[in-house]
């Protein structure tokens, strides 16, 4: 790299500003700053003492759901069949697999019908996704909602954030063009509608209702919209909740659907966290749906509903292997051929994430040899969770000038934390956001990296931050307990 | 899917009209109608009898650089170690996997590697890619070029489209943007300009002289665009050609940096086939601008060059893991920075896709114990790859109306066919472009799908199609050649 000079075709202001406006601090200058102690504190080869100076002896990535990085053990059942389908000559040893390495019969059978379906790994499959992978998440949907879904309509992508930009990039017509995004909400929404020059209508979730919706922001922000003269088309609605933790109640996604159905507008529902559920249960906006049309088939038979799942949360967490889908309800048929064909631009979703979607949708079930220990392992995860969650939760209940809501779902927490003036003072003094400043100092303190609130949006004048509860143990917890503490301390009025 | 009405939020006239326009031929009718036939051909489980009412047995999918999909075997040595990759505990039992299932030590010892820099391979990792993976690519370019490569210029990407598309996000600024793309292109290029609203510039290839670049041809189209008011910021090179087959000659490549350097153009340089040669020696675009800088650093040092390879295409043929790489030279620190944003917020390029970058780059030596099969296999697959060329170009010499040029690199040859006069009328009465309609009678007739030149772009007033030599054998020559023979005598005048 080198310095900008007016010898070269592009500079900083001459490319695209839209690119330039997007935001996106999940991985900004604070997981850099992270990486960097990272690579600070590795052992080299050969072996090198890694750096004391720091004052931890650990990084903890709490500011991303990467489950696995934080050593979340992936689920044996799964890595097993993938292990076959890199290597296919393995099944000419079924009996090493078996007795030797102890693969189940239906590891073995499982990848036999996935190398059918996919002849290899390593071959393009169709744009929209594999077949048979397709059928398997059109039952998984409609096991779980009890209404049918058509494999036609199911197309596989490279996790979800691929399948947002997909339908991000259809819907934008205009620069008028505006969707509807919660705040805070996942920064992927406001980057990619950054990027594609289109309008975020930001509406604020309700955090005295543990961050549900609140129709009447929503009303009042559409409003608000329609009249600076944005062309709404589309509302963004995450459940359960990034950052928020939130799970929306039956009601919540209902009373999102009424207002979708009346004011003419696509629902795309960001559901990658429907099973981390921790309180209640998760309703799936095709549910809400399939249930209103029932009920009032001329109301809402027209609502399009684009419903997007990943490999990379839940239990599964494979964040790396970029898989995920989405099904579309209600599109019209011109509109859908379109979004066939700019997947197809870029060929297809990574095959071997394809065969993940399909064994997440369709893991061992009860009497199947592998069946136990998926079980087991999966168990193990939720209570890690759930465990994790709480003790954060309790952290946080103590914490002066912190105020968090209840862990109903998701990997996040997104606690408010009230700072003394003399830190606001010496944030504006190192030119940063009160809470940015907050952060960089926690991850100097204890390695401790989590994602400021101005990252996800917030009420004016309010701070959080984001965390997520994978990291192992819980020790980590304790020293933002004991940071926080000694921050309040110094910046005490 | 239902059908159009103005009760829905999107239809076909309100939704991104860039999207609509673009054009993606390698995977649009012909190629649906091709997997049509496939299924029907299938036998389906419980066994059916196949559909006897089509007049072949196999579909031929000549239509997409797909080698495993056609039944390239996957290189062993990768395959192996990625599964470990997919289940590390194989590594607690490394004499079952030596002793019966016959890996050899350096698999072992590779994945061991890989593990300890990915950690896990369901991790997302740095947006940029794994540090190590991208000092490994880095090696590879210093060993290939003779000239230093820093891997902090290397960015890793879900096969080179995905990288394409980043750096023409970052390129296009305004609709009056300009990229010289080369006339026949992969439509990959025009897709993503027509997407990003920006304007193609082409510049036809000559194929006269084995479809090398014509500088001539470069600068008149270069003139033109000036003269209509587009901002031209950046050429395309494809080397070797897609769909051509050209491999450009050194003194090609230098005079495209040339006048790159003159004009102030970004290089584009996508060399996904810089181990498909059969005829003299890849010359990288890399190596080409060092070359120059070394004799006049003043004239050259400036050069932004973007250069970009896969694990789809070579011997490796990895489509379906979605792996590449792009390598910057000379860009701007900001200008970078930006474009480390924009991939970040997809998160990061499929890990086992990395990993496969990684072994394409640094494969077994000579002396490491699975070199002398991985040699075996690379020279099988070159081997075959050449004389299904040879074989291919060969029925073209014979064939009436039809010339092609001598097979000298990538995966494709595309030959111009003249055809009888009643053959475009009839296509007329079809509504269908003359080359498309002599690709449709060739699928419906013997199963074999190519792509039209239409889809590729041509000079007006000449057709052509494009093949890949990837299926195996060369019986589907033979159906190629009576088809057209039986066209011919159909259509004469």
């Amino acid at each position: 790299m080198s310095t900008s000079t007016p010898l070269r075709s592009l500079n900083i202001n001459n490319i695209n500003p839209h690119v330039r406006e997007a935001q996106y601090a999940v991985r900004g200058e604070l997981a850099t700053r992270a990486e960097s102690y990272r690579a600070k504190l590795k052992k080299g080869h050969p072996p090198t003492p890694p750096d004391e100076s720091l004052p931890f002896d650990t990084v903890i990535s709490a500011n991303i759901g990467n489950p696995q990085q934080l050593d979340q053990k992936p689920i044996t059942f799964f890595r097993q069949v993938l292990s076959v389908l890199e290597y296919p000559p393995l099944l000419e040893n079924e009996d090493v697999l078996i007795n030797s390495l102890g693969y189940k019969q239906d590891v073995i059978d499982r990848a036999r019908w996935l190398l059918s379906e996919v002849n290899s790994v390593g071959a393009y499959s169709q744009s929209q996704g594999v077949p048979g992978i397709r059928n398997s998440v059109a039952t998984y949907i409609e096991r779980r909602d009890g209404y049918p879904s058509d494999p036609g309509n199911v197309f596989l992508s490279a996790g979800a954030s691929s399948g947002v930009n997909t339908l991000m990039n259809v819907i934008c017509a205009k620069p008028e063009t505006g969707i509807l995004v919660p705040i805070p909400q996942y920064p992927l929404y406001t980057a990619t509608l950054a990027v594609l020059n289109a309008r975020c209508v930001p509406y604020y979730l309700d955090e005295s209702r543990a961050w549900g919706t609140d129709l009447s922001a929503i009303k009042s922000a559409y409003q608000k919209a329609k009249e600076e003269g944005t062309d709404v088309r589309a509302i963004v609605v995450i459940n359960p909740g990034n950052p928020t933790g939130a799970s929306l109640s039956p009601e919540d996604v209902r009373s999102v659907i009424e207002f979708a159905a009346e004011e003419k507008l696509v629902v795309l529902a960001d559901e990658v966290y429907q099973t981390n559920i921790f309180i209640g249960k998760f309703t799936s906006f095709k549910k809400g749906l399939r249930d209103l049309q029932k009920e009032q088939p001329k109301r809402f038979d027209n609502v399009e509903l684009a419903s997007l799942n990943s490999i990379s949360k839940g239990m599964v967490g494979e964040c790396g292997h970029r898989g995920g889908y989405f099904e579309l309800v209600g599109f019209d048929n011109e509109v859908q051929a379109q979004i066939y064909k700019f997947v197809s631009i870029m060929l297809c979703a990574p095959v071997v994430g394809q065969c993940l979607v399909e064994m997440q949708v369709n893991p061992p079930r009860e009497g199947d040899p592998s069946y136990p220990l998926y079980k087991q392992e999966w168990d193990g995860i939720a209570q890690g969770l759930q465990k994790r969650a709480t003790a954060l939760f309790e952290a946080f209940k103590d914490m002066e000038g912190v105020v968090c809501q209840e862990p109903q779902g998701s990997m996040y927490l997104y606690p408010t934390i009230t700072l003394p003036p003399r830190a606001l003072a010496q944030a504006e003094r190192d030119r940063r956001a009160p809470d940015a400043f907050y952060c960089f100092r926690l991850l100097d303190a204890t390695g401790v990296c989590v994602v400021p609130g101005s990252g996800f949006g917030q009420r004016e004048g309010t701070l959080h931050f984001r965390t997520t509860f994978l990291a192992p143990g819980t020790e980590w917890v304790g020293r933002i307990r004991r940071f926080h503490e000694g921050f309040m301390e110094e910046f005490r009025g």
